[in-house]
């Protein structure tokens, strides 16, 4: 067991090196970093697909690239390159979380695309689905948005209480399903409070687009007229 | 990377030693063991909550125990005693998955509650909520049982193959949502299928009780009569 949490120490630390480069790189080129993690199924590609559509009525629009680290397959970086977002797919394989290697290996892809950080006013990277293991891993982002939804229960902020206390902004996502699921907002509320009370908290539905306008700021994004 | 790789091979085997003497262990009491897995949120609980309301409608009610793992809390455990299943927590803190160190705790602790092993006819293991660390270790248990709800989405098969692949049965659960999320049945039990050939797969409803019936004989559990 003492083997294990030296190595794992040591692993973080190497990561922790390499998210302070990234860091100051991020800084360096001007780019807002988001470091979006949640549960599987709890709607990140759901978000960015919905914010992607609400900026495009801008005249405009903000330049966005995504990075999106699944264990298989390529489906969510589809999903928002059909939405109008560059995005790299990164294949983690048995890895349970992102780190900054991997983040370093998108960005380089991105280059090769043509996208260059300095072009970018915001990077989003869409962390492997777990709310475990990805809240150790630092990944030089500007601000940390954790997820849950409405139909994941109310204690989940105090079951996995390390990443929702590493979190900036926790948004509760599916809010247009709280009545089907009988979403208990004060108890939700009241957890995240307790165990994150330094975060923003935002209700938002990516379905329904409401709670958008409010989220656009907070990624440093100007909230779009309405046409 | 390579040290990394090497610890994680000698952890697995030590876990494997500890798995094969728990089987044995469980079949010379004549115990059925089902491990749970699924994401934080799909329902691991209410399904066991729900099991255990139909099962007291029975006169002769099977014996039945649960190990729960959170990283922190002990709801489920609360939630499980309060559904009159006896229960015990096992706090990993950090750790994303549960392993057979941890499940030997567990059956100590329910040993000293004065429950053996040899008295129960099925010990629920309710593992930590993650989709993809928990799938290497094995805990020794006759059955694996993977979660995926309604709410989650119907790519989660192909996304976290490894521990679809490793399942013997699949629960879909949440199906009384599946008009409010429209749930797409086609593509996730094509998703499945195509991940974990050889498994059953049953729809499952907590709330409505949908699906307990067919639930229960791949438990090893007599249906309860309908009173």
């Amino acid at each position: 067991m003492c083997r294990e949490l030296t190595l794992q120490r040591d692993l973080l630390r190497h990561n922790d090196a390499g998210a302070a480069g990234l860091r100051q790189r991020f800084a360096a080129a001007g780019v807002r970093v988001v470091n979006l993690l949640s549960s599987p199924g709890s709607g990140k590609t759901a978000l960015l697909e919905a914010a992607c559509r609400r900026l495009a009525t801008q005249d405009k629009p903000p330049r966005l690239a995504v990075i999106v680290g699944d264990l298989a397959t390529d489906n969510d970086a589809q999903r928002l390159r059909a939405a109008g977002l560059p995005a790299v797919a990164i294949t983690t394989g048995q890895a349970c979380h992102l780190e900054c290697a991997m983040v370093e290996a998108g960005l380089h892809r991105l280059e090769h695309q043509g996208i260059a950080l300095a072009q970018l006013d915001l990077l989003l990277i869409e962390n492997v689905g777990n709310l475990v293991c990805p809240a150790a891993y630092d990944l030089g982002e500007s601000l940390r948005l954790v997820l849950v939804s409405t139909t994941e229960g109310e204690d989940k902020p105090l079951k996995y209480a390390p990443i929702f206390h590493s979190a900036d902004l926790v948004v509760i996502s599916k809010i247009d399903l709280a009545d089907a699921v009988g979403f208990d907002r004060a108890a939700t509320h009241a957890a995240i409070s307790r165990v994150a009370p330094h975060a923003r908290v935002l209700e938002v539905s990516a379905r329904s687009g409401s709670g958008l306008d409010a989220l656009m700021p907070i990624l440093g994004l100007a909230i779009p007229a309405t046409r």
